[in-house]
């Protein structure tokens, strides 16, 4: 398939006139064609007007059509092959298997709503019968149900080019919502948007939905994306990506005349507290899934335990020195863009003004936008009296932090800002004894694991991808999982509706056979 | 009991140092005694911390205790007796049987969630079972369930003294879900704020809940109640009053350094449409059945209908006609407080400079804070070319709009603002015929009413009493019903957690008894 660089505009595609842009490849840091070609400001206009017509007609929608696209979009990013492995691989420098295993959760995800569309009882449909004789006033008749919130902008994450952008879990949640949905691609994986976008499009075509369902634009700055979120059709946004990116939709989402709710999930640094039973036990173990964990996709995942906080013993067998060590020898590796790279330079000199710094030092050159792993160490009073110490660095680095003291690491745990996970390492009699601690940790996150790593996020009913400010802008809520499908959803209710008049879901006989809360029960 | 006019501060009693106001009596505009002492700033940064301290205890407290918390809440206002009856009505002029109603709803609504957290499956678990032999990756144990957010505020509304005031929905709902609660008293209804409070706080001493569950905060002014917003350790807000006053929250809010949801209750206007076939068919009933909802409560409710759409006949027999009748010789009634009284003043001054004006001429003095009802009437090409006549007035005052045109009844559907709800008169033929009307009102409201009106709201787990901005500042939840609880609650997922340190209601053999969705069923 051929790249246009063009922005798909409903059924038709962009203007070929705003600002060009390319991708790169992070291992050379050279320019990949073909050119891109930003889109206009009149095509955010364009998007957003066509997805407010498609509204209502998509919104209304059976469940099963709807189920229906996201099935058929699901084939169409299959069909596309080793051509779109490829490509992705080539723009990020992440190995082609890696996207067997995203494309196979991205079109998981796909499915996963599409089962939950045909299921149906999504809806939290729920009904109270009317009782007309009560005194003193008689009871109405209410049916509630959810019902799409309406257009939702969807901005890709730098990191998950298949999973988290064109046709990742925000689209697939808005879509299954019945929510139609304008993508704001990003700058990094243009050709691999493009070649996504193209199949849900062709999608949207093949299954006979209303033009503007979807749309997808491209952009070499910032403004079409703030444009979008700015514009009144839009009704919700999802977002992936850094803290200050995240923030300044938030405020423009929050200063709008009808402020919008605004899904962006931003900054973690995943705090992993290993006790001393562990390193006694399993510290080999430990140290090894460690570094798996801080240095796969070369430290690029939202979930990467950014710090670990260690006993305090300090000799050439201690933990510290093996993850040392582990990490001085670890190859570099290219990250994703010039300015992620950047970033990671400039957090490892600011963090290394402060700390203890480790880094390889075998290679001279850096190609690209490679980068050397590093690790840095620390003590707790030090990292208590610094409390940029604990700012997310996006890459291939880790802080660890000594302390031996129960009533430290509660201080630290408390001194946290909202992180997506936190891992206790530990035995069962651990857990008990830092009851306290898990407590604490509670409050600060969307997710608690024993023994185990933050990175890898199941796909499942259970999993809570989500925690407070700032590791997402909404703590309520999760990004991974069916009960996204409730961000980009909202009640209605329904009384003294004729059962005629009455949305399947709540008409009386339940046509649908869904799960139906009826008088309470 | 004597009122002491000072705030609760956790198990103390606030400083007699601050700004001292008073409550009014409405129907003579004279002050009531005693005085009350505004909060100092340090009060308002004590009850915080009190209630940060007091988050995970109560937090983690089983909830059958925290039902047991509700029904002891419930206890001591019905132990109130008429002393907070007419306390109630002496500063709203609302009469005591009025009262009488709303401390049931109030007390009902406390039991309500006492009876959810008892049954307990309101927390959503679900749970997915590790599968350890799964390739390429074991699947771990995920468990998710619903956790309190932490301190929430409550704002009193002025309409509600009772059921939306210190121990009204949100306050409820805030403690179910686990979350002390700062109540910002009402400056029109301060002693029946002090006689809950009072039994809020007994309840807590007599249940031996942890200082800083409940605190009350008086304050002559809008300082108290922004700092509270602003502090730290508030995570969540609910609010009910004008739109100003919730934007301007909801600002505060948005600014922080850590954001934090607001659920604010606004402003709506909840459009009426009466169609050609309920004027004919039960012409009377409808205008009799508009006139009471309009006027009911002196048109202080958030779901009075403040625009009634009408077929455009004009003649002495006409719905019109009949309805400026009603409204031009019902007595004049006084408003809750004095500003209230000036704003509706001057929002008739303002709105009756673009359309016609009726308003009962027959008393030439008003006490008080009474105010004469009025009716104003346009065509509908006049309402779409002044947007502000959508603008809500506060009181017994509605604008009919006459028109003939489905276009243009679409049309204005399209222009409206979000609403807490939409009513429809006719048959249901009508509905088929209006089936674009209803698909447009569907995104613009929280409930759609057939045949009747939109005051008078159900306390049932069906209910949506919300809608999109700016009728609330979260058009994804409800202010009304059991629902309300996850407003206050947030997902957390624990990741291979041995049995022994899970909550019971993500333990293996399901000790409480709850319904849960297991590997997704």
């Amino acid at each position: 398939m051929e790249l246009l660089g063009t922005s798909i505009i409903g059924y038709s595609r962009g203007a070929e006139t705003g600002e060009i842009f390319t991708a790169f490849d992070p291992t050379t840091g050279e320019r990949v064609g073909p050119n891109f070609h930003s889109a206009a400001n009149e095509e955010v206009t364009k998007v957003c007007e066509l997805a407010d017509k498609a509204r209502l007609l998509y919104g209304n929608l059976s469940g099963r059509k709807r189920a229906g696209f996201l099935r058929k979009i699901a084939e169409n990013i299959e069909a596309l092959g080793d051509t779109l492995l490829e490509r992705a691989s080539l723009e990020t420098a992440l190995p082609t298997a890696r996207f067997a295993g995203e494309r196979a959760r991205t079109c998981g995800q796909l499915r996963m709503f599409a089962d939950l569309l045909d299921e149906g009882s999504w809806v939290e449909a729920s009904i109270d019968h009317a009782i007309p004789e009560r005194e003193p006033l008689p009871k109405p008749d209410l049916r509630a149900m959810l019902k799409p919130v309406g257009p939702v902008a969807v901005f890709c994450a730098s990191n998950f080019p298949l999973a988290y952008s064109v046709a990742g879990g925000d689209t697939a949640s808005a879509l299954a919502a019945g929510c139609p949905v304008i993508v704001n691609a990003h700058i990094a994986h243009p050709g691999t948007a493009e070649l996504v976008g193209t199949a849900v499009i062709n999608a949207a075509r093949e299954c006979g939905m209303s033009e503007g369902v979807f749309s997808l634009l491209f952009s070499a700055g910032y403004e079409i994306g703030q444009g979008l979120v700015k514009h009144p059709a839009i009704k919700a946004v999802g977002f992936t990506g850094s803290r200050r990116g995240g923030r300044a939709l938030m405020d423009i989402a929050a200063a709008r005349a009808e402020p919008i709710p605004v899904y962006a999930e931003m900054s973690s640094v995943n705090p992993t507290f290993i006790l001393p039973s562990a390193v006694k036990e399993r510290g080999d173990a430990v140290v090894a899934g460690l570094h798996a964990s801080v240095t796969g996709g070369a430290g690029q995942f939202c979930t990467k335990p950014g710090l670990v906080f260690v006993p305090g013993e300090e000799n050439p067998d201690s933990f510290v020195s093996k993850m040392r060590s582990l990490m001085t020898s670890t190859d570099p590796s290219p990250l994703l863009t010039a300015g992620i790279a950047k970033s990671y330079a400039q957090g490892n000199m600011k963090r290394g003004g402060e700390v203890e710094t480790f880094s390889a030092n075998s290679v001279d050159e850096l190609n690209g936008f490679a980068v050397n792993p590093s690790v840095f160490e620390t003590k707790a009073a030090t990292f208590l009296s610094a409390p940029d110490l604990a700012d997310e660095i996006f890459g291939p680095t880790t802080l660890l932090i000594r302390s031996d003291s129960h009533d430290e690491l509660l201080e630290i745990a408390r001194s946290l800002e909202g992180q997506l996970t936190a891992s206790v390492h530990g035995t069962e009699d651990d857990l008990e004894e830092y009851a306290d601690l898990i407590e604490i940790l509670e409050t600060k996150v969307g997710r608690l694991i024993f023994n185990g790593f933050s990175t890898g996020v199941e796909v499942c009913p259970s999993m809570v991808h989500g925690g407070p400010y700032p590791a997402t802008s909404d703590g309520r809520s999760t990004a991974v999982g069916t009960r996204a499908i409730t961000r980009f959803s909202r009640l209605v209710c329904y009384q003294n509706f004729p059962d005629s008049s009455l949305p399947d879901e709540l008409k009386e006989d339940n046509p649908l056979a869904i799960r139906r809360l009826v008088d309470g029960k």
